[in-house]
């Protein structure tokens, strides 16, 4: 059973609050736009494209089980009100923004439309926000098939079999609107019976890897170890050929238009050791991901964030025997008055990227070595050059 | 000022309390056997040399202050049975198995020399005691002078200036007699005035770097930064040129013949970044590390250890403003029933090395590509190959 961070039917919407994971798996009911104001406010959801779906979904319940005014325009001004008030819960999240604006075309189209109700535009809205969330699931399951099928076809002979993968970071349920991208290759590997073992790295410093990836893998029962980010390299040339190794893959926050990709910290460094031990480096990212705008990696502005969140850890109290889940402590781990780096991101250059795994395809270089990820926009992927795409 | 784990002088000795470092730097006085054997069963002093040292001298100091028997043999036989009694502190350790063994050799000659007296017999042990601390910290300091010299000489004229280097683990004035192996090299550099900027590596999962390497360095007042493991890739291509990173240098807990080296986990994959990034990869360690009869890394065992030292960390609490010095928590930062594979130690193979620094000099590998470590036995490196060994 894959992990549902977020459980929708009509009327009805629950979340899983993050906050208490890894240690709970606790679901909150979402009624209203004003609960999941304070959910997205209050990091019990998270993820980009996570907190747009329930934003948009949580208005969706909201109608469905209220008293609408018969008048379409006041329905539609009514939607318009709460669409403004949940892009106020994460102002920059670009994806949500996104998503409000859609809806609201939806609903203005609708109430546009000769002998509109109150009811038909509600129904409008709905039917919107769910395709939203149909979408995006689909759009990762893709991904994953995709990505699997891919791993399969493009396995040395001397690696038949079921495969295993090492990923990075948290881009699973717990990041999208379900299913995963570069967790979602690994969860289609699962299904297809050709995954033998999933590796995810611990993640330093915030642990995505060892908090959330994890769990997820346990949660699927998925066959799953844990390493430290500084034993991807060992994982690689000790248990590489006894695990049937295939290769590593992640997601993206940003690809640029020539495959340079920005990803969680750490990606680079695993994109460099995969090259060393010839394996497979497979960046997953759905289209919207891909900014032809941004020509190269070095048009990527590096964030860089406190110091703390390296030299200080969180989690539940464990008394030497057993975990206190009541109770969270934050831990020093660094000598006092010590400088820190702590950029957020880094680029892999194009050059250590085998694949780029998009919901139409895999997209490789050509003989050259250049990706064309143009082609990707270019209908459902049909007009993509086989040579250039897998996978589909 | 560089750190003093260990300050000693006749007929005193302290200890650095490691336990409670970062965060307090407080020093223990050993008066007697007792309390070596105490203070290394408790961890408060740790680091294979380190403990040898520090079991030798407390007998030192305890036969310098106490009222002696007149008699030699009473003074063997007492001191005889003090060694057996320290060597039971870690019966693992070969550093101080080996230590008491060659003072009990001195004793012994001692006491079989004509005219021998209980002074005579305690002298030539007092003697014998200080010279170790004596020759291990002059070891180091030569490795760090070589190191240095030899990275000032193969810095490309692009970067001739001040260097920055980056380290990983602990291996400084807390791991050894005094002054440090790879953590010496820099040390040497700084001391120069060849050193910009030193980066240490957090070195999951027992944060060595962040905790002991990071103290030393704030301590020394050299300019440092500290970075996860997961940083170093990102570090050496953003941050390379404009800090003049000239290399990665390490230390060692195994050396084999071939110059295969096995250190900390994490140690392996630095040297494939170092590589990819052309930048040097230096191995510091001292001659006893180098063990000829180890022919290759593949005839080292790598210890796997608990899971739980990668899901569980401990520091001192922080409350959100402050830490807490006085209260220790220990916290979980994975998910609970994840797999964990924690191997101790990694092997880099002597291909991705550039030099062995060690207290004779550095080792560069001969045209084919091969390290002659056999040549370091040798007369104190006067019989090695020029071509073999820069820096003396």
């Amino acid at each position: 059973m894959v992990l549902q961070a977020i459980k929708y039917s009509r009327g009805q919407l629950e979340i899983l609050d993050q906050l208490k994971l890894p240690h709970a798996e606790e679901y909150d009911h979402i009624y209203s736009s004003t609960d999941a104001w304070h959910a997205i406010k209050e990091m019990r959801t998270r993820g980009a494209p996570a907190i747009a779906i329930v934003a948009a979904l949580a208005l969706a319940v909201e109608l469905t089980n209220m008293k609408l005014p018969s008048v379409a325009e006041e329905v539609k001004v009514f939607i318009f009100e709460k669409l403004d008030y949940l892009v106020t819960s994460r102002p920059t999240a670009v994806n949500l923004a996104d998503a409000a604006r859609k809806l609201r075309k939806a609903t203005e189209e609708s109430a546009a439309r000769q002998g509109a109700t109150g009811d038909s535009v509600r129904e409008a809205y709905v039917s919107a926000s769910e395709q939203m969330l149909i979408n995006d699931v689909s759009d990762n399951e893709n991904i994953g098939r995709h990505g699997a099928d891919w791993i399969v076809k493009n396995t040395t002979a001397a690696k038949k079999g079921p495969v295993s993968m090492l990923t990075h970071c948290n881009t699973g349920s717990l990041a999208t609107a379900g299913y995963g991208t570069a967790l979602g290759v690994i969860r289609s590997l699962h299904v297809q019976g050709n995954l033998k073992h999933a590796f995810c790295s611990e993640t330093r410093p915030y642990n995505q890897g060892s908090r959330l990836t994890a769990f997820e893998l346990v949660h699927d029962k998925i066959p799953a170890t844990l390493v430290t980010d500084s034993m991807a390299a060992a994982l690689l040339r000790l248990r590489g050929p006894s695990e049937n190794i295939a290769g590593i893959v992640v997601g993206a926050d940003r690809v640029a238009a020539n495959g340079d990709t920005a990803n969680k910290i750490g990606t680079y460094a695993l994109a460099i050791l995969a090259k060393h031990h010839g394996v497979k480096f497979l960046v997953a990212a759905p289209r919207t991901t891909i900014d032809l705008d941004t020509k190269s990696g070095a048009d990527i502005v590096i964030e860089e964030r406190p110091g703390i969140e390296v030299t200080l850890v969180k989690g539940p109290r464990h008394d030497g025997v057993n975990l206190d889940l009541a109770v969270i402590e934050t831990v020093s781990i660094a000598a006092n008055g010590i400088g820190v780096w702590n950029p957020a991101f880094d680029v892999t250059p194009a050059e250590l990227i085998d694949g780029i795994i998009t919901e139409v395809g895999v997209v490789e270089k050509d003989n050259e070595g250049v990706f064309h990820l143009d082609k990707v926009f270019e209908v459902d992927g049909s007009a993509i050059k086989p040579s250039t795409v897998g996978g589909i």
